[in-house]
This record gives C-alpha cells, sequence and structure tokens, in this order.
C-alpha cells in the first residue's frame, strides 16, 4: 500500500500565494470592471531588457542549427555563466568565490528548499519570524520539524523580527544547525550592516553552523556600506551558502534563473563528527535529481552581466526604487507606519487601530481594489504588517497610492 | 553543528554519465588527434525543428514587451501547454487525461527524483535491474533503503530484466507499495503489450500499490498495438503517475520541458488508512519548491503539438530510428547478440565472451574511439551487456558501426 509523506498533513492551509490568488479571483469573478491593481506577489513587471533579449533569442538560434545545437547541459550550469557570476558578482566586488563554487539553478525557491535533502533530520533549524514562507514549508515537508502549534511548527527555531529589534532577528537561545537569513529582506525590507552580519557569521563559526543566506534582493540595495553578499564578511565561506537569483534584478520570474553558492571550504558533519564537503554533496544532489538550466536562458543569463545589459538593469532596478519611494511617501503621508523600500522592493507598514493582516488585505482589496500581502502570511510576527511590493509599472503604482489615500 | 544527510554515504561512487564523461575526458586528454563518436549519454543532435525555434523566438519576443511580458507562470505550467498535452496526447488516443491532472516540468529527471518526496519512507521501492540509475539513486537519497551490498541497496526489490525473461520484469514475490516501470525500456529498448501492462495494474490495483511509470521513449514505438501510455489499460488511473518529456520526443534536453501526469482518482494513504488525493501532494510539493518552466519555453513546447510541429518531430524521430536500424543490423552482422532498437533509440548488446560492461566500454573507446554505456552502469544485472544510442548524427552513426566492425 503506498503511503504518503504524513509530514506534508502537518502543512496549514494553501501556501500564501496560492490563497492570495484565491481571494483575488474571487473577487475580480464578483466585480467583473473593477481594475485590481497587484501589488501582491513579488512579481516583476517589466519586459526583459535589449541586450537580454538578444542573447536569448541568439541562444535559440543557436538550437536550431546542428552545429550550433546544445543538447544536456552541465547540470552545474555553462562555464561561460558560471565564471561572468564568478567575475561580476564577486571577484569584481574583491570577495574570492571561484566559478566551480557555483550552481546554475531554475529558481532561488528551488534552491532554498532542495537544500534541505543534504542535510540530516536531525539538524535544527532557524527562520526569521516573518520571512519567506518556502523555509519553514520545505523543512515541515523535509520531516525536520513536529507539528503545528498555533502559528509554530514545533522545532523549528523562530527568530522574531519585529519593530522593536528593527526587523533585524537577535542570536537566539537554543543554538540551530542550519540559520537561514535573508537580506534584504522579504517581506520587510531591512538589511543588515556588516556587524550584524559578522555576528552571525561568528556564531555559525562558534557552533558549526551554516548559514543558508537568500540574497535574492542584493541588486536593490542603494546605501554604501551594506553588504552585497554574505561573503563580503571573513570567514563566512566556511559557514554559509549564498542563494541568488536573475528574478528581481533582471526580471527573471518567467524565464528562470538563479544561483547557489557552494564555497570549497564549507564542510557538515557526519554522526562520528567527520568533516563531508558541502559542495560534493549539493553537486551529488543536483547531478543526480536536476538536468541543468535550458540554454538560451543560460545565455540570457550571461548577457546581464555585459557592460550594456549591466546599465539597463540597473536602470529597471531604478525603476522599482522610484516605485518604492513614491509608495513609501505616500503611505507615510497617508499616516501609516512604513519600513523598507529603500534597499528593497518592498514596503512593510504597520495596519491602522490593529487591524489584522488579512482583514487589511480584504479591505484594501474591497474599498481600493489593490492587491498586498497579508504580514502575518509570513509568520505570527507579521501579524498586523502588510507588504507592498514595488514591482507595478508607474502609473498603476501611483493609481494605488491614490486609491488607498481614500480608504478610510 | 550542522550534519549531512548520512543517507548520501551509502551512494556509490559516481553517478553513472559523469564517471562515464570522466573517462571519455582522459582518453581525449591522452588522444588529442582522435575523433571520438558519443553513443554513451542518450543525447539528442539534431537542432529544434523551425516551428518549435519559431515558437521559442515569439515567445522571447513577448518577454520583451511590458504588454506581453509574463511574470511568474503557473507553478503546474501555463494551461496552453497543459491543455494541448491532455488533447493531443491523451484525448485524441481515447485517453480521458484532463488539462489539470498534468503538471509542467523542466524534466522527468527531476520528477522521478522528486515524486518520492510526497511518499512516506516506510514504502517498499520496486525497480528494474537494469534501469535508468535515477531511480535508485534519489531512493537511497531519500533514506528509504539501507546500505549498499554488492551491487543492490537493502530495502529496494530488484525486478531482474535478462534475455530470460524478454528484459521484462516479473511480479516480485515480496508486495511493493511504489513500482518503478519505464517503457519503451531505458537502457533495454524493450517495450511492454498491453497485457502486460494489465498484469502490473490489476496487480497495483490489488495491493493498493503505485506505479511510476516513466514512458519519455514512448514516441519511438513503431509497432502497432505496443501502449504509448500506461493509462490505455483500464484502472490505471488509479494507480499510476506517468511521466513524460519533450527530451527525446523533440530535442529538448538542452532546452529542458517535460511533464507528470497524476491522474484525480489516484490515492494514497496515511498510517490509519485514510486516502489522500497524490495529485493534491504533488500540487502542493510543486506549489513550493519549484516555481513553474520558463515562458517561451513552455510555448516551444506548446508547438510540438501543431500540425507542422507534429510533422517535423515525426521526421526527427524517423531519423533516429533510422540510425536505430542501421545500428541493429550492423551490430548483428558483427555477431552480437543486439536487442531493443525497435521501439527505442537505444541498442542493447550482449558483449562477447562474457566480457564485463566496464571491461567493453574501454575496449570500444580505445580500439574504435566510440563511447557506449556499460549495462552494469544501470544495475548488476546488467553486467555483461552494453547500450548504444541511436542519436548521434547518420555520418557518424555510419562511421561507429564501421569502427567497431574492426573491433577484435
Amino acid at each position: 500500500m503506498a503511503k504518503i509523506n504524513e509530514h506534508y498533513l502537518k502543512l496549514q492551509s494553501g501556501y500564501l500565494f496560492p490563497e492570495i490568488g484565491r481571494r483575488v479571483s474571487e473577487f475580480v469573478h464578483l466585480n467583473p470592471g473593477k481594475k485590481v491593481i497587484r501589488m501582491g506577489i513579488g512579481d516583476v513587471t517589466q519586459p526583459l531588457t535589449p541586450s537580454i533579449v538578444k542573447a536569448f533569442k541568439d541562444g535559440v538560434e543557436e538550437m536550431s542549427r546542428a552545429e550550433s545545437f546544445k543538447g544536456y547541459g552541465p547540470e552545474q550550469g555553462y562555464a561561460f555563466l558560471r565564471e561572468a557570476i564568478a567575475k561580476h558578482a564577486y571577484q569584481d566586488n574583491g570577495i574570492e568565490i571561484q566559478a566551480d563554487d557555483i550552481f546554475i539553478s531554475d529558481g532561488s525557491k528551488c534552491d532554498t528548499g532542495n537544500i534541505q535533502e543534504i542535510f540530516g533530520n536531525d539538524n535544527k533549524i532557524a527562520i526569521c519570524d516573518p520571512v519567506y514562507p518556502v523555509y519553514a514549508d520545505t523543512t515541515v515537508m523535509a520531516g525536520k520539524t513536529g507539528s503545528y502549534n498555533s502559528g509554530y511548527y514545533d522545532g523549528i527555531i523562530y527568530m522574531p523580527c519585529t519593530s522593536e529589534n528593527g526587523f533585524t532577528p537577535d542570536l537566539p537561545s537554543e543554538v540551530p544547525d542550519l540559520i537561514f537569513l535573508c537580506f534584504p529582506n522579504n517581506p520587510t525590507g531591512t538589511v543588515a550592516t556588516k556587524e550584524e552580519l559578522k555576528k552571525w557569521v561568528d556564531y555559525a563559526t562558534k557552533h558549526k553552523s551554516i548559514i543558508l543566506y537568500d540574497a535574492a534582493y542584493e541588486a536593490f540595495i542603494t546605501e554604501e556600506g551594506i553588504p552585497h553578499s554574505i561573503y563580503e564578511i571573513e570567514g563566512a565561506q566556511k559557514v554559509a551558502i549564498e542563494f541568488r537569483s536573475f528574478s528581481k534584478t533582471a526580471g527573471f520570474t518567467g524565464t528562470r534563473c538563479a544561483f547557489t553558492v557552494v564555497p570549497e571550504e564549507l564542510m557538515a558533519y557526519d554522526n562520528e563528527g567527520q568533516a563531508h564537503s558541502v559542495k560534493k554533496l549539493w553537486n551529488r544532489r543536483q547531478s543526480t535529481k536536476f538536468n541543468g538550466v535550458s540554454y538560451p536562458v543560460q545565455k540570457a543569463a550571461a548577457a546581464t552581466f555585459t557592460e550594456q545589459g549591466k546599465k539597463e538593469v540597473a536602470e529597471t532596478i531604478e525603476y522599482y526604487l522610484e516605485n518604492a519611494r513614491i509608495m513609501k511617501k505616500s503611505l507615510a503621508d497617508t499616516g501609516y507606519e512604513v519600513f523598507g523600500g529603500v534597499n528593497a522592493p518592498y514596503i512593510w507598514v504597520k495596519t491602522k487601530n490593529n487591524m489584522s493582516s488579512w482583514n487589511f488585505f480584504d479591505k484594501i482589496l474591497n474599498e481600493a481594489n489593490v492587491v498586498g500581502t497579508p504580514g502575518s502570511g509570513f509568520g505570527p510576527a507579521g501579524e498586523g504588517y502588510f507588504r507592498f511590493s514595488a514591482f507595478a509599472d508607474r502609473q498603476s503604482t501611483i493609481e494605488a497610492m491614490e486609491r488607498i489615500l481614500k480608504v478610510k
């Protein structure tokens, strides 16, 4: 008799974004004439830029001729892309990451979930509260937790991030083995300073823990001195895996390309305390369960590192950041307490009068026809907060803010 | 302290294809002048056909304009592709599979590995011997096996497929909960008749087992009456998941698109014997750990179902099948005992004088500069056999056969 993975039964209702989708569909169905502005899912709206489109099409063109056709590529990604990333995203910034440490994938969502497979179920996982729900959900699916109790899964170490601690987690009293950190943070838009990250790297070094560092939004950092990579911190290569993505950086949410950095020096341990290369484990996982990213997509991703590509990508990022500035000012002027939006495409808003996050969701959907994301969907400490994404187009952004201004 | 997934330590050496790659690289390095013909990894060589290329480029073009730009798509795949598959691959052949049962992915390798996540580790898995190594390796990684003992992992039910049983497995005496079947078979090229498959569907129905049916090579079936889908068998929708891919059908090994069919009626059970929808579990897994396939790739895949696309794809398949016929005849004329190659792009050869598979690999690499795949790499019952793929171009295929003719 085929038996299910019982851990799935612990999962709470729908994954956050499908639930939002369901409520929005219902609203649209009942209100066919109304124009809904979507600032819920953090999805980009600006098209792929000309250099990227050209490289993408050139890649397809190569696939149309026998002499340049590409079959299976390396599971780890093509050298041209791994080398471009190593140079432009790391070495040019003084970080000694090698092409060989970089694993190309079709998304950070996959990688941050799949990475759990190479670590045993006896690891204690720490995650921020609130945070991107995939970390907790995939921890549950893997069987690394107990059951669900009033907002929390037993066995996960939650690190509350609220306005009291400036949305940056404190070192937990119980020592975790794997620590998910995400800066610039989704959903709060908070960044970590070098000192803050150094604290974590030192903590992980002391306890032989591993930091799973999600830097999907690093391209949105505008302030000087804020680290774009955890590897800017000395010693981090021995304790951290970094996840990055082309999704938000270059508008690849529908094109699909990301990468994970697993440095040579990073070790994890077996039951007898013997060290094993994490990179070898991840390489084995990827070689066995993954077949690489579409060749033309990798060509497109590589184009983001050309001089022209960099310029175009920077312009799109600036476009979204200008949205964020408009939103932040407007929401603050409307009397909301507002966080984030300076080094991140997310605005994190405190609801008024302690309204619950989902009530606020329904209210602004019904009264302003604007979709945002309930803060409580990211964890119980997000209750009473709300996330707006700055990825809409300019006109919609301005219109959404005008509509919210009128919500009572 | 971060602890590894100890199950990885049970895995034997490299995954088969990287090991082949290593030996070939070494040979090429030591013999720079020699032209190596690759018939090892089952990788296609013929370019994407014109209709596919056009749809692929059109998809990229849509990504270049804000009004047609696509961000995150449905994790399950776009409706246009799911509907095309349901119609052309199933409904037109009288099989009642709905678009909603179809989950688009970036590869069957991923799907056949990832599917294990939704089933508990208390399931007994049956796999053929020899077979595509991913089934066993991912079963080990998931923790569903004991350790490795002389070619076999404890806890897996192996079903030998040799010339004695016509390379079709017998029903195992110990009842498995999950049964991997692959027809047309990789590596042996064998197909299953309707009667054969009915035997399995009845067996799975009786025991509430689930068949994981890998039909990646169904497009190569040439003989009338051989089922292309397990759903041609009555009752299969209650006991089987089917995996299919555009990789071999339409030359997508470097483009990446596949799909998995999980029918509405398929159930698995919890510890208390209560039935759960497998489709819901898989949907939850995919929504949480996957973000859909690149939009232009899905457009390209859909083009294979247009009238012109179908014609082009059929021509490419026929090209490879003609290779297979040439190889089969030549190898038989050279005195080898030869199987497969009629309904599959693989030729399964018995080595002469009981030579081991890896010795034969080294011999034909050194003497004929041809790369094949050692049968023992697919499981111990493959020892003494060797797989040639029919995916080379015509000229290389003919040349490889001429060279092998001269090997003593």
